[in-house]
């Protein structure tokens, strides 16, 4: 069976991957693209002959498609995988942006269609892997620290996925203060961020690319989940289980690992 | 609720550890101890006030208890086990050297008499929490490799840990051959041990104690899952669980991932 | 040859580590030791034979000895290895307490006499080896952060390892701002701790003992060097070294680096 | 002053990073390329405006410059090379591929003609600390393994730079049998490939890059020196280096380390 599928945002990092990734897989067909018209983005068009849209109500319309991957800004995105669910068409989508009150109008229009859309903060199969895995250890190590690691043209401290990673822990962890009750900095910082009782080090050097260490103490010993990212070339394979995975779902799933098969 | 203990295997390097953590452990009981007379071992009666018998079947006939550990060796805990369980008495063992068959026996008696046991490789909570992991990565993440390391007085390789982790990965992973299809080695033995396409290296060098990483190795990506242990009082936290897991069992459970609440 | 040693502070943590080291070592021979009376510190008179002196005068007056070995605090160890110095007696002495003027006392009796002293802030000879291999790549790789791991009864952060270790790489390193210069931090505290422009982290968890990488970052690539210490048993070798390297000196060298054979 | 360079193999990996080093460096300035004819490799000469010879003496004869920089093979590099420094034009030579008497022919010519030659097996700055630090641990640490990580693509285990490290290591490490004397593999290859008694192992996985550690092991304390290198941009540096450190240089001289600055 082949896959049709639009793309909204082609021409972004993200979206020029996904054209190789959709290009290489036998079973995916591109069927056409949404693009913002004007656009500053380097031209795709060579590398396809599929029809650009820059109405997505047309797209959804005019092209018959089993699936719609958006990775666009949250904005742009809202409006068009509603739209897309409207018209019968499953939607993967790569944000973090969309807000509650969002993802439960989207939930309650992919109920009603029974027809699947899966949204994904991360699509990097192995970080969501750690992630997953640092929730379920810290039921029983409840002494946990995280250090991630970027180059140096990161602007903000500490990463979306350690953030993330600590909210998933906080859902099995018992709170607790962690170290000792009367330490004390000699130099402010060293101890790094505080949430919860837990802390959250960033590192930012040239050289280093995107890396998370999760690292669990318990008695005598140490549980350490890492995960290194070296190109978002590593976002595809999450993407494509995506593709996968929503074709058979008449539901939405927030969360690539709530469709990850985890014997 | 205070829970009754007899423990087999007092003077062992394990068992020693596991008298502290009953006396330390306000809930839990020691009982009785079941030890081996005339042993070569260190006497261990200054420390505990409890009755230490040689024959366990006197032991489980006069002394009332909720759960027997056993922690000798597969020869002795087999018959004991067998007999703990004939007696209503819940068995938490820890060794990985029962046959399938006694396994087996030992399942029918606990599912007859409806009482629990727990038989453990591993009581480390890291180390089966990695191990764990591991299985539930290797389904997406085929491209596996483990380094084991150990200090140099250790005469065998790869670990039983190590081994142990190859065994539950084979449950997930689809079997391929990894690497360049025509590599070779320079110096033989760089590539490491093989195993269904895996490879396995072992480690050995003074200042090591007991540390073991699993990397998997996707499209961009990799994802490590590592267990350091410094000491076997380490095992205590694992221990403690069975003991406490094992208490509303009515059957029989291989292995402490089996009981422990992974959300 | 055999080289007959005095040792102040037999009852302390290295004090009694040094003991077993100096008894194991075919060619040292305790031959007396200074002690404060009245210490609370466990016995020891039971594992040697040797007289106890509590008045360091008499000890240098009546004893012969090769080299006297300070593991005391600096207010005990400044008094005692100014004596030894002038009574020709080489001194060896683990402090990072010595005020420079101190230093500077000692240095010109040690000139004086022509006899021998070292003063060592660390004697863990791969502490030793990782700061000064830090303090050489950083002529070449100025953006530097550090992370050190202890367990969570230490108090206070950075480490003093840590702490030298940054005083050592100042000898060399262009000072320079690292990380983005609008980098700004979400969660307070998460950079870590701010030296001349580098970044200090300290991590305090259970199952820990004592870490510290220093991870240097270049274009597309990173140097990182690590030391792991397990027990203080790791200062032996270091002590060792310095008592046969200070039999030949005639001056006094600071820091044990400055006696080790780099080639 | 500016720095005029020849450079010979402009359009290998190695020679098209050097291209872009040459243009961003302000101080250099490219004077003539040497080229092979009808190569298959990507044109270049878009990028640059100066000459392109194929044959060598013809270029040192017609174009003034300060340095030849030669990133071709050896069979071609060596006669390139001495005729450079026969014209009296400082080399630098990215290359492990001459023979003894070829670097002794070379190192005759450069002393005659009082003119500087740097020979590099390796240009990386970061790899080539980690050897010499690994050098001058090897006195003190005679217990050490090395783990090199690549990506699967590579057919040969293990890598040049592990079987250089090991040749450094020699120069100062006391040769011993490492491990338990009477160790023994369960499974063939686990201990990796031997060499003087140490031990070298080889992990090859998708996702990795280019990485290796070299760990030490002593009396309760662990010394790892590691390198990271995830594009061959990071030989750069090591090339920069060597141009600036030629310059005045009077002779030959084999290996980075031997013109780096080390405190």
């Amino acid at each position: 069976m082949t896959v049709k599928i639009i793309l909204a945002g082609p021409r972004g990092k993200m979206g020029s991957e996904a054209l190789n990734m959709i290009h290489n897989e036998d079973k995916f067909q591109l069927v056409a693209c949404i693009d913002k018209p004007n656009s500053e983005l380097p031209d795709f068009t060579s590398t396809t002959e599929v029809p650009v849209y820059s109405n997505a109500t047309q797209c959804f319309t005019e092209v018959e498609a089993d699936v719609y991957i958006d990775l666009t800004i949250p904005e742009v995105g809202f409006p068009h995988t509603k739209q897309a669910l409207e018209h019968n068409i499953r939607a993967v989508v790569g944000t973090s942006g969309f807000t509650s009150e969002q993802i439960q109008e989207l939930t309650t229009i992919a109920n009603e269609n029974k027809v699947g859309c899966i949204i994904a903060p991360n699509f990097a199969l192995g970080a969501v892997l750690m992630m997953l895995f640092s929730k379920m250890a810290a039921t029983y190590f409840p002494d946990v620290e995280i250090i991630e690691k970027h180059h140096d043209n990161k602007i903000d401290a500490p990463s979306g996925t350690a953030t993330k990673t600590i909210e998933m822990i906080q859902q099995t962890r018992q709170t607790k203060q962690q170290g000792h009750p009367d330490e004390y900095e000699i130099m402010q910082g060293a101890r790094g961020a505080e949430c919860d009782g837990m802390r959250v080090h960033s590192m930012r050097l040239p050289g280093l690319v995107a890396h998370q260490e999760v690292i669990f103490g318990g008695t005598s010993e140490l549980l350490t989940i890492k995960h290194d990212s070296f190109h978002r070339e590593s976002f595809m394979n999450g993407l494509k289980l995506a593709v996968n995975e929503v074709l058979p779902l008449q539901t939405l799933v927030y969360g690539l690992e709530n469709v990850m098969d985890i014997n």
